[in-house]
């Protein structure tokens, strides 16, 4: 059986990576690319990597053509302009797997404050699911509609959810020490994304203000049923791909984990997910160690009730397009690996 | 003797090395600080690096301000924009050291072919001299008012110079295979210099028809007193600062060079220039022995009737403000290398 | 039916490469890992990277249990260590493709004077082909042991076979100005190879002297049925992966090729290959569009007499790796392309 | 009045930072430079870039010549070694500037145990000054001995002083998230310091064990009167120059500054410093606001009871050569800033 699948965006970052892994997909055939763009053009124009792999235009956003092309839909836009195309594409009961924030949030006072924009679409917001499989495979499986986690996020709630869902930690005490490749700001035009600039630098930015801050606060409340406010400070690293995540906790008092024994129980929290490998007791994973996969990689310290989590992932594959296909993947019962390993 | 200097074009590369050498020249005091910007900032904020080190507002550019604030103006502005600044200046007799492109060029209607823009100022482009102190030093020293050289052609000329001077070279042979960090490339707002495209990238660009390409014909064909069509083709780096060019030739029949002598000529043909050094045969330079520094290194090897010549400078410094600076010491009768070691 | 491959040399760039492109090869079965270590190592402790996706031992070189365990054997070592293995290999009956350079020089002579060590193998270097499949393909489908090609090699005959196989151009005009990531240099500590070192710097090496150089010689000069001296000056980016060769050429008095025709003329020579990919006029490759791929991509530019070419790979997929696995499939008959793609 | 400088570990990125500083130093003659080399080199042989600014030669170490060629020595030599050289040049009357961390801690047990050996020198280390002039500045007026700060120390401790100076932090809460550019680790042949593996790639390492956390401790105990243990992460960062740290605390509640005042408080704690520089609320530091300088530039965020303090450097600045010269400027009664503005 093969799916008949949509990109809309295809001309960002995102875009470019959930078509090299559909290029791959056992059961995918790509059938349309869209893109906010002034004319049709040959995506191998846009990106001459692909040249000789796909021979697609991609075109101006046409919510018609799209429906009829395609039997599910990737949208991999810029938040505020996905949520105008969700609502036709969902009436005409096509699977949508949302790439943007516009349908994470599930408090649109929220979405407001970190957003700067009204949501115009509060019926479909409380129908979206969380697309994190490692937390929600059974309503992922079961859903039409996915909201596509956040790169910082994903790497932030897979490093804490082990100790957020069993009371393992205080849950006043977590920073975030994020720091992210370049191409998790996109592709657009900003003196501050310029090569001279980034070269040779490193900064903070968007101390405790980050838009993705409130998303993870989200996800950790509903695991520990309780209010979580994070310290979340993010830096941009001169590399193209990838997030690293140091991340540092106090143990609650009501731990039932053993002393030294936090990497054990992380491993055997995560034992049966396809994309999740906690290291070894002292191993602390790189970033190359994930580039190009669609893992998260986990390295653990504990110093008496305070514990280092590192957590890294490619903000490309995990934090996006392969997180992405994984959803759809559970969402069409394809094996959850395909195209992904 | 302080010099009141100012600044148009201060928010750009090269403006920014402007600062930097300025600062530390013991003959000058920054007065004015201009650029196209949309309000008066403090230099400081437009480049944090600057804070404690100098406290000038940057202004809108104010021709008369300019006048009045100013003994002596360097323009660090784009092409085209130059020569409509130009006139005003030169009218109220300041001294002007121009590092755009706007006075290089001889032939106005060459000018159009490759900037694709009519020259506005045919009556100042017959004053302007080309600031290559290496080869106008003397009129450099009477002049009101220097075309500052291109960063691809101060590399090139300064490499080629002692051979084509002197009818050593067949000048339909040469070749310049250059190599530029992205800084060459200023610091306009363009996808392809973003961060996340040119890290980890390498490419050609302006394959023999880069606009600095007539600048190495013009200059090097006053040399032989012939007309000289070199092969020029520049490739973008992905690093922020220098320039390297690899340059072919085939010695002529008329070089009365003995062979194998070819570095020790250089080494003559430059003994007296403060910023030019000639490594011994079978040394070559790499960027990194330029980089921050107004030299130019050159090494070459030979191999027969052929030759190839390695030519560096950093882009920012000998290829553009190091080099207007170079300038302003000999038109102001300063030590040539005040500001500069 | 599936191969059983061996890789000795695992622990270095190339083997790394191996093992990730075999990985994904629906023929072969990994079931060897060798290499210079002091003592077994998991796969996954030398390269992280591998950890869930690859399980097997890095063991000490023994022939004897390569010659059991494996039907096939890549050797990824340094030159003159792979002349002490090939022989025992090789009277063992089985098929191995050689990546280092020990096979390729058809002269002894030549490769004492530019590898420093007498060759120690003559009798089979006799017997090696040459695996660069657009010239060899009929003798590869037919051989048993294969002399994988240098990296720069293979970007600069695939950039010129089109005219020196036609007298197109003038054999004694050619220039390759070639530049190549530092993976090309292989994992060995040397001061040269530190971040520190190579980070924001370019340099030119080995200029007109480099162990490659007489490979090109001696393939050009067999497609030219004459002798072919080249200049080759490579040079060391500040990227990881990759290799971009400028080519400098003047056509030749016999070339039939008509004026503006090369680029067509190219397309036609290469049309049948799955992995050279030729640029239409005036679109010139980056390295991005063919790094982790098994392409060669070429784009030409003319003028007049003289013509520019540019040729990129992936130094470690067309360059060493990939091009192993392609020769590897044509002596198997396998489809040519598979796990390439 | 000139000192005559030696400077004994010449061949590292420190050595190489101290000879940039003191060419442009008023009041400094360099006359000896010594390292661990097989036979003497020109010190431009060792580093291309200086010719023609210095002529001199690097010697093997020679205490005898030292004490005769020297008014003043600095050691940029590797732990352990400098120990071996310090009792020698005390003896002899010489004021001694040691970069390395062999005099640093002033419990030998601790330096036991975080530099795996027994520290040979007891009695100097007692008479060491550690060299932050920010704390120290009347000792190292009047001292003959210094033991310069390491680089992550300095950041941290500049950052975090004001604080823990008055109480105003728990001491217990202290985090700091550090990352560093790769001339941090020296130029010392390690697989994990070659390009191709630093490049594109960033990792934590020592977590909570690195040697510099030891001396943070020690000075932040100094401080506080009391015992300090933080939490503190290293990261290796791919670019050659720069540390950024970002440091999380929770305030004490004994703290005497009012909410929203952190930062008028950093700004009246270093307002006479002349090399450190406090950041309006809510703007921070990048590295390249330093690089190259002897600042530190400090930024501040307050949420509530915690707070988030950036600190950056240049490692071989104020992380190293340039705080060695302050402190010789201190030691000299030269104005404190000669040859660092």
């Amino acid at each position: 059986m093969l799916i008949k699948a949509g990109i809309v965006g295809a001309s960002g970052y995102a875009g470019e990576a959930l078509i090299d892994i559909l290029l791959k997909h056992a059961h995918v055939r790509i059938t349309g690319l869209y893109a906010k763009i002034d004319k049709p053009l040959a995506i191998s124009e846009l990106f001459p990597r692909l040249r000789g792999k796909i021979d697609l235009i991609c075109k101006e956003i046409d919510i018609k053509e799209i429906i009829n092309n395609c039997d599910l839909v990737f949208l991999a836009l810029p938040h505020t302009v996905s949520m105008g195309v969700v609502p036709a594409l969902l009436a005409a009961k096509k699977p949508v797997i949302d790439l943007s924030a516009d349908y994470r949030l599930k408090d649109s006072r929220v979405y407001r404050n970190f957003y700067q924009v009204d949501h115009k679409d509060k019926i479909n917001l409380k129908k979206s699911v969380y697309g994190l499989p490692e937390l929600y495979r059974e309503n992922i499986s079961k859903a039409n509609f996915i909201a596509n986690p956040g790169c910082y996020p994903t790497a932030a709630i897979l490093g804490l959810a082990p100790l957020v869902a069993t009371e393992a930690v205080d849950l006043d005490s977590i920073i975030i020490d994020a720091k992210s490749g370049s191409t998790g700001a996109g592709r657009k035009l900003s003196q501050d994304l310029l090569f001279s600039e980034i070269e040779g630098d490193f900064r903070a930015y968007k101390v405790n203000s980050h838009q993705h801050m409130p998303e993870i606060n989200q996800e950790l409340g509903f695991l520990a049923q309780d209010e979580v406010r994070v310290s979340f400070v993010p830096h941009l690293l001169p590399l193209a791909r990838g997030i690293l995540e140091t991340i540092y906790v106090k143990k609650s008092k009501k731990s039932k984990i053993k002393k030294g024994g936090l990497t054990d129980f992380y491993k055997k929290f995560y034992k049966l997910e396809p994309f999740v490998r906690v290291r070894d007791a002292g191993d602390y994973p790189n970033l190359k160690a994930v580039v190009g996969t669609n893992f998260c990689d986990i390295g653990i310290q504990e110093d008496g009730d305070k514990a280092v989590i590192i957590s890294v992932i490619d903000n490309l594959m995990k934090g996006a397009s392969g997180q992405a296909v994984q959803n759809m993947n559970i969402l069409c019962k394809f094996e959850e690996r395909t195209g992904l390993l």
